[in-house]
């Protein structure tokens, strides 16, 4: 049973592909290199599918940057977390996560993989539209309709098993699995270690809090 | 008011950007350097825009080859077209209209955009599932959900003006509309004029014939 797995170098994909393999799929990772400012994400994923012993890893170069207005490929400054903000925040970057599903989309068609894993996660999201449940649903029937296995019969599945975990709990299912926190990488920022106070890491932090654990990576 | 629109270098493109020109729409085209074998599709989608006065064209690269599996951009051949075949071709890339629809859906948002036009055709298409209705249906809801214009209520339009209409009534359009076809390429080959045997080429001079008009390009 194969599966591809979105893999962003963030700890939320780790723990999503953790549970991939846990329900018994091989993973085939998959990860984006789509001009943004940090470089370190890109790492960090390859090290997290060498951990998790994917059976293979494609970079797919995806350039955001050609369109622009997002703090995460742009010049625009990256805020520091808001409490209770509810607006859609400058490192939104515009159709994102549809164009991450359609290339995972693509690939798990010319695999043969049963499913499409993707770390979404709506609880303490950042005000992003493409990380809700109702948006998962809708891109399921894209999938179901729009490729050749869908219109056979056999439709590959989007599973966004965090979806509705807090992230306290996503921590907690990733250290039950194993998953290589280590070398995860949160921070917007691109420092050598994590800044600790843009919306990424706040969520990080709390969540370590919540579980109970410490953080294994590096603050400054 | 602007629109996207996706070119392709052949005529059902050429046609969806001439009635999102007389709609009223301001055109920004979008196409993709998705490895296809047929390099000619990219230079003519270039005359296309230029010919319809497109404000922006961007190419996208977004290479395709990486996952394979198709004859458009692997080393499969081509079939010559055959009459009630049913199953769905080699020609079939996967997942490539929901890959060129996501792209789409982020220049649009980005330059704030109100539609996305695309070229898909129902009517006497090749078998391919991403060229239905239900499936640009499908795409609508994800469009509506997955953006940051759909959240805050002003959600991109996914356009499919031609999806109904029969090639014959596509050529009919385009000839009312002074469609520029003698800069479009269909022919799913490769050489310098058109093969006038593949499944595009059949399907493209049935439709001028159809039509009771003359193809302005040349074939062998």
């Amino acid at each position: 049973m194969k599966a591809v797995c979105l893999l962003s170098g963030g700890m939320d994909s780790c723990v999503t592909a953790a549970i991939a393999r846990e329900m018994g799929y091989e993973i085939y990772a998959i990860t984006f290199d789509y001009g943004q400012r940090n470089r370190k994400e890109i790492e960090s994923a390859m090290k997290v599918a060498a951990a998790l012993q994917a059976k293979e890893h494609k970079i797919i170069k995806a350039d955001l940057r050609t369109f622009g207005k997002s703090a995460l490929t742009d010049n625009i400054e990256v805020p520091e977390f808001e409490n209770g903000r509810n607006e859609i925040p400058p490192t939104y970057v515009p159709a994102r996560n549809t164009i991450f599903l359609s290339y995972g989309l693509a690939y798990a068609e010319t695999i043969d993989a049963d499913a499409v894993f993707i770390g979404a996660n709506a609880v303490d999201y950042s005000g992003y539209p493409d990380c809700r449940k109702e948006y998962i649903e809708a891109y399921q029937k894209v999938a179901d309709l729009g490729t050749k296995r869908g219109a056979e019969g056999k439709p590959i599945k989007i599973i966004a098993p965090i979806i509705d975990m807090s992230k306290g709990e996503i921590v907690k299912k990733g250290v039950e699995l194993n998953a290589p926190f280590e070398h995860t990488w949160s921070c917007y920022r691109s420092g050598d270690k994590a800044c600790g106070k843009c919306d990424s890491c706040v969520l990080r932090l709390k969540g370590f809090e919540e579980a109970g654990v410490k953080d294994p990576i590096e603050y400054e």
